[in-house]
């Protein structure tokens, strides 16, 4: 079938849409299906723009013969349905009249020579997009994020993470004890020790650990960092929201490095 | 009535509890009646560190007997209802068991001379709330909110906030015409034009203008910035999250000021 020829499906109940929904809607179903479900030109673009090639594109049947030709022509099958079908398998407030489904390649294991952002038990999914953005920035390659961490492919990072997955070595599903095999030095942020960020020679590559909301990195893997440095806070006390304190590591990180 | 002798509610349908209600779940409903709720002892003990007074504070049956005194003394008056009750009042996934109810101050004016963080139409609670926190650790002492932007004591940016709120002046519903007023220099990124941040003199005071997460920056309003500087990317063109820009931004006035 060329993909000029999409197929339809007008059945709510078809199987392939029942897993699209599951998909879009479950925060850990990839990992069970093995694929990604990712809604929006912007987002599938992304994906493109990075060397990654659908199984399937899935089009409203409005939006269809509005699709640019390298969204049209991306995937190796295009499934177009009606509209109101279309927003039966979205989670979002406003879902995209287009969407790829992308295979996942098998989990991949750590690059122990990456530049590295790691993630420990960072819980919310717009805290944990903005920090791949991030990540993608200032020219980290890898994010480890260990157990109790959001999902990573999860549809609310997905979402929250503009396309920088696409870019990045996702490693998932770690413990602490996993990261001694990093050979680069991990760095943490502390409220009360280490030089000032600001005016702190960093070591490049390097790993920065980052963590939970409320309670921050864990002691026993803070005590295993080769440096700690401080966020000077001229205005007080205050804490920083976790994605706004990587955001000011992984810059100073990057530009320290030209 | 003394504050050990707090005032106990049983009925589902007080008119206090539905205004409570109103105010804990409706975005807009403080600028009708004048004053917010907030929830849990974190915020509250905020807002108490930075001198505000709650007209009420309400517990929870099985959390009036455990709550501090800092927290039971602090207001004028006590209400003490049933855990189900407290529960129909929150918008929250896990509602608090104490919260306060504050009179806001007659919204303030602008402080032309203040350093400064504008919101231009920032959409998304989470991202306003990390940039007040950002404004307040590093100094900042007043966001003015343009039209469009979160409203900036609606609960899930009072969530977001974790405090920030009780120590900075929140200026809001502004036109871009009103920041003609500020006699402090505009700053604004930009993709393309400007010193790297990072090696920029940045003038303090200062007013950083944020923009809206897909549109950024409204044009007309960017060429009134007497300064742009663009935020180093090695890792690539990839975007960020404004409110990860921002504290980037933010820090490095911050810092250069020391």
């Amino acid at each position: 079938m060329s993909v000029n020829e999409p197929q339809r499906i007008t059945s709510r109940d078809n199987a392939l849409l029942k897993d699209l929904r599951r998909l879009a809607q479950g925060n850990g179903e990839y990992r069970k299906q093995g694929r990604v479900w990712i809604e929006g030109d912007h987002l599938c673009s992304a994906a493109l723009l990075r060397g990654w090639r659908p199984a399937l594109a899935v089009f409203s049947e409005s939006y269809w013969p509005l699709a640019t030709a390298h969204i049209a022509q991306a995937a190796t099958k295009n499934v177009v349905i009606d509209d109101a079908l279309m927003k039966t398998i979205s989670d979002l407030p406003s879902p995209a009249p287009m969407a790829f489904l992308l295979d996942l390649p098998a989990a991949p294991t750590l690059d122990v020579q990456a530049p590295t952002v790691v993630l420990d038990r960072v819980q919310d999914a717009g805290n944990v997009g903005s920090i791949l953005r991030s990540a993608a920035a200032f020219g980290f390659t890898q994010v480890a994020a260990l157990k109790g961490t959001a999902l990573l492919w999860s549809p609310k990072v997905l979402r929250a993470g503009m396309g920088a997955h696409f870019g990045l070595r996702l490693v998932e599903g770690l413990v602490a004890d996993d990261l001694a095999a990093l050979q680069v030095p991990l760095l943490v942020t502390s409220s009360h020790e280490g030089d000032w960020l600001h005016r702190a020679a960093l070591p490049w590559p390097c790993a920065w650990v980052l963590g939970h909301e409320g309670q921050g990195v864990d002691a026993a893997l803070a005590a295993r960092a080769a440096q700690a440095v401080r966020i000077a806070q001229p205005g007080g006390e205050e804490s920083l929201n976790v994605a706004a304190a990587a955001a000011i590591c992984l810059h100073a990180s990057g530009v320290s490095r030209a």
